[in-house]
């Protein structure tokens, strides 16, 4: 019943494997062995262009160079009101842009509104220097409200981001859980919608830590190597990275376990909407679920042996809520089980 | 005969397996779980006392973390001139601490001297804006030129950095090289002598990716926490960092690993003695061997399957060498083997 | 009719004289001189405490100062949804912070709440690395709504600041507008009420360049000299920013230059009030005004020779106006006169 | 006899009258009045071609404005050893590069050898991000040892800057005084040689503060107007900027104040050279004249009265002080008379 998030998983086996069989021997340092080359390739191939491929540790890392390589004087980033760049990765984007502005722009279901989009972006006339110049938008797929964002909805928002001449990022540090919930490419999800840059995340997802910065546009990259160095991500032995991403996207695992931790979190739902005692605080397409409780009731089901967080009231909740009612999130992991699922109803 | 760098080994099998071990399950993520504690309270018993532990993925992370965590307006750290946070860190160091600047101070055998150090720091005297303020004196053992502090040599440091008030770093890349070398306790080589902090690091000696940041001393420690996460080197299954050192610590592990790439070292050493056509650089005392040859001679080694790395002559070798001659530097591995210097030596 | 800003202003004749006065001669360099002294000391005497005076070129650099000397990593400043330190410094605080996040607390009034913050405080609690740390409240006296916190709602902010181990900054833009108003002493509105810092405007109220940071607390000052340098922000021939000071206080000149500007504003506001065509936005109580009126109607006033600039609707008014009409500030300064209200009213 | 700096003088009287001059009416703010349009007119016309203006407060500003525009992650400024971007900034630059690193470069009298300087680029190959990338080449003119670059020095550095794709800026807190020297025209001892952005500063020849920093380069203008913002220099009332620069300008002030003060500088030399007690420590060509006394000498000449203040002995003095000796600056400013030096002399 750790359902607290897919932080707490450790790793699929395939991903130990992996690490055991490349342990040996010689490669060469600091993002240059042949595994390294090799991955990078992979990754290019399905995602059926070239792409520059930057191996970090963490997601926070990864979010934070994209963010940093395109940065500008008096810069700001646009990005979902929920999004790990403002909520969630305690300054890291502003200091590492050097004092860029994460600028919220809301819209339903945990998704960034392509209209709310616009109008943001307008705000910040070019060569206005009383304000700011924009310098990213930045979506995450899917959302940390466990929405998926349409292909349209993308498409949406990379039109306006193209308008405004300003690259679009998207946070993938689930990746999979978006990508098997529309069950279309990767390519479909990302650069055929107008995205430049996917933090394309493993660790969530049954990695140890296997995040990877992929730049679609050549006229950016330049930075990204100094900056990333420069952070302190430059791993000397980035085969560690590699030979888990080399398992990860061997075989669909990556696609097969997403669809696994999706699968779960569906039961979870089911589960939610079969109680009397919680409801479901909306309808979820990945694996993050959310219900509202009793505060007390909740209490209960975490000294039981569950384990979830509350999660912020959204806007649109915003008086819908009993004074001793909370809403809560459950994750389902890569190794999260139906035993699990099936000892959580019982508490229901 | 793969001796470029430390860096070029994988990982020894027991950590790959302590990565295995401690794949299932949930555990809390982002520090927090039980297995970080138990590591954390190994490495206190190890050092003999209480003492802070930051993990991060890297050394550059590790030693800037430091640096960050002391910085001041306009701060300088005093360092050796030979330093990775002054050659090799790629800005690293200025960028975390929002622009400090990296003082060079110069000695024999790759050592900052003592008496040079506090030259050099009365130069800034407090309250003088114009040059700026000292924040941090780092020294790193074994040092890049293969060579170790002894006890004394450290104390001395660390008596002029007590009296400017100023903390003490080492960067301990190579942490175990030297300890193994001087025969001492841990707790000798570092606090005891005056060392506030120490970038203890695993990945030199065997491990994937295992540094870790000790803090000595209490009155400092509040900032690195925050300034760990806004550099993006807070990961969120920190557990697989804590199993590495796990398995690293075990059964001396570490200091098992770090005496044999020193006697390889001293092998290699012995080679170089033994040879007409190269000549030993200057002693060296861990895991890093310098020699002279000239250029043709070693890109013929290089071609014939060895590997390693030209190195920047340094002032007390400057007009010692031939216009055609080359320091170079060999760095043996804990996977390093005795047939790997036997091939090195045919080609002498 | 020049009620754009009133940094359209040039300078009161006691402050040219004052720099005339001064030009002769040497003096010590870089804020030693003997004139910096003295004219410290006197703002220390009028504020009727021992206080740090930080003098520098521009408001965005004293209230970056402000912040800058009390960053930390992940830090936070708290401040009105319509503080210059949002809205107006094009990213300075975030940068000069190394970023800084500037989170905004709404309010009535254009001043901040303080319930409100109160609760957005509290969503920060210590040692939580993922969101950040508190590092300052920020608030503005005069607003720029043109409103004045009274006393005991500057004390208010100040029981929250301190309760909250949070130095309470106040930007004095228009501190003088502010302190006419409410007709106390410097003291009663200051550190009497809990303010720490404030930033001591005198620009705006017929200097050319003349702002200090003043710093009411010991323990913060260690800092900002080494900031203020590294900013750029040091001038060598201090003495220009100590003889306008030396001008502006003397004689209460400063306080009878806003006066002025207060009762012009008043008039204006009794000239919109008579008016059928436009309307009051919101009741001032300094030198700044806000009417809504017909984009057409302004235009056309504009032409006739007007100036002033839109303002963004506040919370508080959406929804009330046309869609044709706009709200529009007008800033009396030091040099307005009668006859500059007459010639705005006639367009009315 | 105050000859410690430039910076200890005032102001020249055509100056305070501008300021007064200019005190009336309204103008619009933030560097975007009519006289600003005018004066940045000016100064391309001086210069003979167009150019980007950019005024500012303080000479550390503008230096670090030109090294913030052009910085990139990793960045190194290469300067010369004595330049104050590398030991009287305070930090300033590598703070408001966001990290940058400031890298010496040395040669005789006070000036950067072009030789030396091709050599340390090489040092930093692109894309080996281990080290950092070159951003800048930055000059002194007329340099901090007194002497001024012949344009064939300028045209050597400029060439090599321009092979490795690095902008030149000369930091031009003495332009005036190294121009006269000279006897050529702004454009002769600029972007003729190579020179693409310029601190072009007022106030060591007679300003209060007045700092321009322009830029020939249109390729790297865009970011300087955010930079400036961001910094805090943007100052509001503009025009008492550009009015100190219109009365400099006017009639040749500022080659004529310059001469002035090369002239006291001549006859300062000539005192030295004609005493028995101090010698001269090398040839000066400007305003800034450097001799040799015994420290119980000096301190006896400014107990009686005289300013001025050590300065570090240069590499090629060095071994050729007695013990008891040290180098000491004079400085002649636009106010300095022949009685001042009589009265030097009279010391000698």
């Amino acid at each position: 019943m750790k359902f607290a998030s897919d932080n707490w998983s450790g790793a699929a086996p395939e991903i130990s494997e992996a690490l055991k069989k490349h342990a040996d021997g010689f490669a060469t340092a600091y993002g240059d062995s042949e595994l390294d080359r090799e991955i990078e390739q992979k990754i290019a191939d399905i995602f059926e262009r070239e792409c520059a491929v930057f191996f970090v540790g963490t997601g926070t890392a990864a979010n934070s160079l994209a963010a940093a390589a395109v940065a500008k004087p008096g810069g700001v980033v646009f990005c979902q009101s929920e999004a790990h760049l403002l909520a969630n990765e305690g300054g890291a984007p502003e200091f590492l842009t050097s004092g860029g502005r994460m600028v919220p722009v809301s819209g339903n279901d945990g998704k960034m509104n392509a209209d709310t989009l616009a109008a943001v972006v307008a705000r910040y006339p070019n060569h206005f220097n009383h304000l700011g110049q924009g310098t990213l938008v930045s979506i995450t797929q899917s959302t940390e409200a466990g929405t998926v964002y349409s292909l349209d909805e993308i498409e949406a928002i990379g039109d306006i981001a193209k308008q405004a001449e300003l690259p679009l990022h998207m946070d993938g540090a689930r990746f999979a859980n978006g990508l098997v919930q529309l069950g279309c490419s990767p390519a479909e999800m990302t650069w055929k919608r107008g995205v430049d840059m996917v933090s394309f995340g493993g660790t969530k997802n049954g990695c140890w830590c296997a995040e990877a910065l992929l730049v679609f546009k050549d006229a950016i990259v330049e930075n990204f190597k100094f900056n990333r160095k420069r952070m302190g991500h430059l791993f000397s032995k980035t085969r560690f990275i590699s030979a888990q991403f080399e398992a990860y996207l061997e075989d669909g695992l990556w696609l097969k376990l997403a669809k696994h931790s999706n699968a779960i979190g569906e039961k979870l739902e089911a589960a939610i909407r079969s109680s009397n005692k919680v409801r479901l605080a909306w309808e979820s397409q990945s694996n993050q679920v959310f219900f509202i409780a009793k505060r007390a009731d909740a209490e209960e089901m975490l000294e039981k042996g569950a384990s979830f967080y509350p999660f912020a009231t959204p806007r649109s909740l915003e008086g819908t809520l009993l004074p001793n009612e909370q809403v809560y999130r459950l994750v389902a992991s890569f190794n999260s089980t139906e035993d699990d699922v099936k000892a959580f109803q019982a508490l229901l």
